[in-house]
């Protein structure tokens, strides 16, 4: 029996401890009343039709994880550093799997970069791929594609899950398999404006597949390969968060897009963390140093950075001249 | 006043009519009762919403369309043969708008070889893209493809609908917009199933970006441009027909995955034309002819023409051995 470390208390973390447990799983979580349900009534009142066996643990105190065989990061983006660095030096042989998507908003850096930069490891892997937690937690088929430099690391960690309807395929792009679940955030707060806006499913279709356009253009400039976005952590990921009122950017953007004037900050607040909302600052920011034009995380950005008005972006979005499609 | 005949009375036939109605429109359906319900109650009973007004004509005589300048088919694949060959010769300056998707199953020609074949003119657009037409009659937003070799013709054809919630983007790409938009009925079919089955949202999102690898193999044999197949024509109407169950395909695919054993030609033939059923058997044919490997059409196939297993084709879709995401 492998010790699994968790980080995270969220369900995407819960989900994954669950199914993990064949094995010793030990979650972190900062949330006590989280930990207490967990550790008292197996189950997470977040995590809906899931309850865990024995095998899974929680804490509040990191240094319980020390001694993991494997780490699976599962926060927000924007704690995964301060949480890496409260846990100090870990062993080169503990393999590290990345499962948070984002960007981080001040270093521009992947969770990858932020993590090796921190722990001087290069053991570390990175899951992404089309999953909602919630059917994960319920066993429902999931297909997703772990990333590392090492194909026995695959193996190993492809047998710790085995689970035949949670399957992993390997891919050794590593920027590129961070980078669609990074950027869909984005696109899937745009579309939630259009469903907030009414505006049916030939504008929301057709804003998917110029998003794609986009991640494309963005993950050539950081060196993906193509390949991996056209799979399942690019456009897998892309079509089911922008499909579907579960994923919490989509909707906090039908809030927004249907209620117009709100204080989008604060109702923030109010929310589970929001990636979209700190990944268009940093792919703002990157699209401005490497001069790309990028209109959609464009429009995204002006909304919640700069009072812009909804309608006004995404009108410009629709009515572009009619010209060739491509026109970047 | 230009002069617009379009061939087909179904529901896209009349959303074309209804957005074109500052031009003189003549619709052609063979059915009786479409074509007095518009001609008296200007309506098409099976489209919601829409209302024509009087520059909208119906005719279930082929010859009242022989003097017009544009002629748009909106007929299933299947009845394109027969009806253009009854229509007969026309002018070399009237210009044909393809708006049919499919493959024909005898010849396995799309829809513009089989009407240059017939009428010995290449004055023919193809306009395809992600659009339900209850969504186009009702004046939603929505963006499609015009594939024509003459940029002259496309900016003629997009005075003609001047609508700016109908928007026109030009292609040279002949071959790929029509390609897109026959395929997506195929993989429409298969992600209904997986809906059928109550597979989940994490199934069907794996499922359709591996569908869209498959149409992007099939597009490189058939020489078409990729940039097409990233584009409204073809992911888009992937996106949007795989998402709705408003897709008679997807729908079609949802009832038999949920009745598993039924008459399946016979349950199709009460239903409007489902040109999945008839594209897969295509698209079968010049797999095997060019030897590539496509196991979602092929699948589809065996469902539709081998009374093969729906539980069992799709579990081993689901199922590939885990490896590298791009096995094929």
């Amino acid at each position: 029996m492998k010790k699994i470390g968790i980080l995270g208390g969220g369900v995407w973390g819960s989900a994954l401890a669950k199914i993990l447990n064949k094995n010793n799983v030990v979650l972190y979580a900062r949330d006590q009343k989280i930990v207490k349900s967990i550790n008292n009534f197996k189950i997470n009142p977040n995590l809906k039709y899931a309850t865990f066996n024995d095998n899974v643990t929680a804490t509040t105190n990191l240094s319980d994880l020390k001694d993991c065989e494997y780490l699976i990061i599962a926060l927000p983006t924007k704690e995964i550093r301060e949480v890496i660095k409260s846990l100090g030096k870990i062993s080169t042989n503990q393999h590290i799997i990345i499962g948070s998507k984002g960007i981080d908003i001040k270093s521009k850096m992947f969770p990858y970069d932020i993590v090796k930069t921190i722990l001087n490891t290069d053991n570390i892997s990175i899951l992404s791929g089309p999953c909602f937690s919630i059917e994960v937690a319920q066993n429902l088929p999931t297909a997703v594609t772990l990333a590392t430099n090492n194909i026995n690391m695959f193996n190993e960690i492809n047998l710790l899950f085995s689970n035949k309807n949670f399957r992993l395929y390997f891919s050794d792009d590593i920027t590129g398999c961070q980078l669609g679940g990074a950027l869909k955030n984005i696109y899937a707060i745009a579309v939630g404006i259009t469903i907030g806006l009414n505006l049916g499913e030939n504008a929301k279709s057709a804003l998917i597949s110029r998003s794609f356009a986009e991640i494309i253009k963005f993950a050539n400039l950081m060196n993906a390969k193509s390949q991996t976005i056209f799979g399942l952590s690019g456009l897998g990921d892309l079509i089911l968060t922008c499909n579907s009122l579960k994923s919490r950017n989509t909707s906090f953007g039908q809030f927004i897009g249907s209620h117009q004037k709100i204080d989008i900050s604060g109702y923030l607040k109010t929310l589970e963390t929001t990636e979209g909302y700190y990944t268009v600052k940093a792919v703002h920011e990157i699209s401005l140093e490497k001069n790309i034009s990028m209109p959609i995380a464009e429009a995204i950005y002006n909304i919640l950075y700069n009072s812009s008005s909804i309608t006004d972006e995404i009108n410009t979005l629709l009515n572009r001249p009619a010209t060739k499609e491509f026109i970047d």
